[in-house]
């Protein structure tokens, strides 16, 4: 930490603000300016948050951080990127590209079968369905719950395709971890710390969508507590923030994914569905994506969208699906990946 | 809803959407513009939001709610404004305003209790103190937990003043019903609708914070969680939304006050601490948020901020509280209210 | 500037950075924190701005500023508040209030005259109204140019009040002089440094309009320009920033009221017209701004609004603008300001 | 537009509504639904926007506009996408993608020609550099001015590629249209209409670059601008825009690109040095923005940016430029896109 001092600053209150840095544990280190005194904190600078609460300090102009706030999600403290066994020799984070695809809630077998099948066929590896639905509106419809779990996991069998499902509370933690490959954390939840540190406690992968106005700091903060609490098996998404933007629905991040990458040594996946609202920005930003050094890719395919029981808006038909593929597979060789 | 279909658009795309509609139970009103068709859906708009999925269908561009997605919320169904009984004589929605202060964490008895003082003589209302804390860092001060509960509950013996702490998950529920007059579920939890359910089966007063990226829309519906489970006593707190501007923490939107008082029935209050994240703009922001019509403040009191364990550079000493009081009350007589 | 250098960083990458600092004519001081190297660039940090290209370095993490980049406009260097004098008795930045009103757009003499009577018995001080206005679209009216200056100046020649009108380009500076006793530049130009420049060289009063998405810092910066070229008559506006949030036209930064007033000895006031974008949120806002601190307001006022040809939805009609007036007044009382 | 009346509107306050909308010139079509009467107001959108003045009227909920305002720029009205010549054998818009690469500002005839040549060698098109320099700072340095034109002009005939230069102001139009192939209007002028206007007067094609807070229709409107003055020659620039977050200097929104291709007909290219402010992200970046569709990028190359005079953090070294197209060329081809 770098803690500035105001112009004009008495000694009494430089000497009171050494005295507080010192006694948080941390060795002051004195820098004179032309027009004020700097300190640095010299210490671990993970868990100096307190130090923070010099600013309320009279004489005090500002307390700037120098290191990120996080350990164990730093690629700075483990440089090798981490790969993620997703189950049935599906997994995320090498040179091979991982795609989830399926509807954004399961609504009926047929609808889940029809769409199981059609990414077996066109390569994609993983399933989604949401089971328990986070809705805006408490009379929109909320999932099939139980249910809709049986008919995952019957698709899972059915395909031999592993399955990642939402979890929106702790208490369903332990019906889900029965049924899926993966537990998916939404953006709404990002900062339910509560819910991090119970998914941080099993040991099935976790996924986490980055809320739309969770900044990238934040985002591996969450992470931090997931791995914190011994699973490290933690997959970032990004999936679109929010801006003043009102063309797409959210406004997808694409840099995000160098900026994730640099950090942590974590997948980084991308969801252009969620990320744009609109089924036909779908295709050319998960090419973005791609180009740009996702690891994978969660798109949202639905058989009749015009119909579908939420965001039909964002959902690509089985056949489109299938031709984003071949474009991103495509794109793919192009950065020396695989699908 | 109006569905409003490309220029272009065949008479095939037409009639299947026409027949879309119907097949939702809505009747449609035609209209034939220069360029265009444009349908309305006549129905109940809530409870429409299936036929967003329209813009999924070929010839549609775009589709546009009219109503507002709330019911239980909203002033239009409910024109008279809500008067919530906060305990111990205290109340909120009525011409007299409501202010709670208090520290961010529950860190030790002498603390609360110096506090609890300070509110007392000063003319505050309800003590504020969070026993569970949600922290981005998980190296963080995360709450003294039961212990907190039960310091907040001595002071509040003590002192004869009602109490608001956080709820941030279902499993606490309970315990913090047994100690405190009023459930609040913070910001990061805005969106946490399982919690929400669960508050709304409850009968002590909810008090929401507006989510850094929610909109003021997506509040109501929050709200309309809590009021469709049953409980009616909802207060809407304003605590600064994300902005690009860093010079204050967050950007306190001080015209969500006379946005929301419009478009809903429930008090609504401001939270100028959190809002800011600075000591120092406390007092002018707790003055503009009166002036604009809020039902009351929540305020950040600590009596050593520099050695806070949590939100230090934005609390108020004993002293500076005092008198900002004094000009609560002076602003307060200016907009016909009473402290 | 404080420059931090990566873990693991190289001797000669240190070396380097070092000489480079120096080369730039700043004094280093070192600082070896537990995991890496920090050193502070000593010498006048305006001016500075060339260190942030150390960060194309090698070696280098971060290069963080600690001093303001702006000299003439902060307090720190001039503690006294400017009051700046608007002509025909007029000014602003005293404990006395300047409330601005008049039309977005002068249309006729029959309407600027009906407006600026009102103004008159209501207490208001100076009047506004454009005459080349700034539109998105360049299908909208335009603004009647060199008639609306007369207009103007016939209003202030009929009621003795000071008009304020936007200057949109260099070339029309010297007409506007001719006419106006202050100079407005709009939101859409507060970075056009070529016409700041050149109103920086003039001896009116100008008032700056806060861009759309203009942090505070960079507000500070334009202001800069106009001083920087002698003339040190500035007075600041907020206006709203653009934010995610559409139930008001933009979102009012009333925190950006203390903050300026904090870091500028300059006039400070506020728009809630163009801030909200509704008629019906113009007084509450103009309450908070006032309670806020602002020095004055700026209120958009027009004889029949729903046949304005600009700015119709968020303007007052002059029996609802008498009554703000009245409100106002009390408000100021509060906060120890007069009309 | 659609005018939606209030809940409880009285017959009185309708009929003033109908009234009005047909005295603007439109004809009314009704349609009344469950709870409240909406008008339909049937003519050419655009223009209209008049009608949004109909806010201010009594019993008023809302207007919606349900056209876009703009005419010439789309793609609606203009379904074939526009080539644009900009000189020396070098075009855009067409499916050879058009690579423009330059230091941020021109500073040395040696910096120049290094630059050139290195761009000429690896497959660039067009060179850029700033002449007159649009800086935050008054301190900051302002470009070599019309000595920045001469050395552009020199490198123009040395390496035969033609150049895009900043015009800041109206009165430097002239000298610009000397030197340069391309004008180039800057993002924070994007809306000062009176230099849209006149560049608009021009012959040459102009890049806009879009601003940080400007909206994609916003965008449109300000090409409408200058195709409305008689010059078609337009092309659009994503170059980040304003957000909270600040791991990148802005977001570079690439869902602007597939946005812009189907709203308009005019070409579109990115600018990753701007969008994400630090060299490291610029290739990731890049493909990013290949791969959803751009016609082009901007790319920012200096011989050595840790002494660039400005934005040296976010400039590309030419060995590393080179590489970048290498990358580019790849991604260009599973596009179905040369170089």
């Amino acid at each position: 930490m770098i803690i500035s001092m105001k112009r004009g600053a008495t000694q009494e209150q430089i000497d009171r603000v050494k005295e507080l840095i010192e006694g948080f544990g941390y060795r002051v280190h004195e820098s004179k300016g032309e027009e004020r005194m700097v300190f640095g904190a010299v210490g671990d600078e993970r868990g100096k948050e307190r130090l923070t609460c010099l600013e309320a300090q009279p004489g005090v102009e500002k307390v700037i951080p120098i290191l990120s706030p996080y350990k164990l999600a730093s690629r700075e403290t483990n440089p090798r990127s981490t790969v993620i066994d997703m189950g049935l020799g599906v997994s995320v984070g090498s040179t091979r590209l991982l795609v989830i695809a399926g509807p954004c809630a399961v609504e009926s077998q047929e609808q889940i079968m029809t769409v199981a099948s059609a990414l077996k066929d066109s390569g994609a590896h993983m399933l989604r369905g949401g089971a328990f639905k986070p809705r805006t509106s408490p009379y929109a419809f909320q999932g099939l719950k139980d249910d809709g779990l049986v008919l995952l996991s019957q698709a899972r069998e059915e395909y031999g395709i592993p399955v990642i499902t939402e979890v929106m509370d702790i208490a369903s933690i332990e019906i889900i971890l029965e049924y899926a490959d993966c537990l998916q954390v939404g953006a709404r939840n990002i900062q339910n710390f509560q819910l991090l540190k119970q998914v941080g406690k099993t040991n099935k992968p976790v996924l986490l969508k980055r809320g739309m106005s969770t900044t990238i700091e934040e985002f591996l903060m969450s992470a931090e507590y997931v791995l914190s609490e011994g699973n490290s098996n933690v997959i970032l998404c990004e999936r679109g923030i929010r801006t003043f933007e009102t063309a797409t629905r959210n406004t997808l991040d694409i840099s995000a994914v160098p900026v994730l990458k640099e950090k942590t040594h974590l997948p980084v996946i991308v969801d252009p569905s969620h990320g744009t609202g609109h089924a036909r920005y779908v295709e050319p930003m998960a090419y973005a994506a791609i180009a740009a050094g996702a690891d994978g890719l969660m798109i949202e395919v639905h058989p009749r969208p015009e119909e579908a029981l939420s965001d039909g808006p964002q959902s690509l038909r089985p056949h489109e699906f299938r031709k984003v593929m071949e474009g991103i597979k495509r794109i793919a060789a192009a950065v020396d990946r695989t699908l």
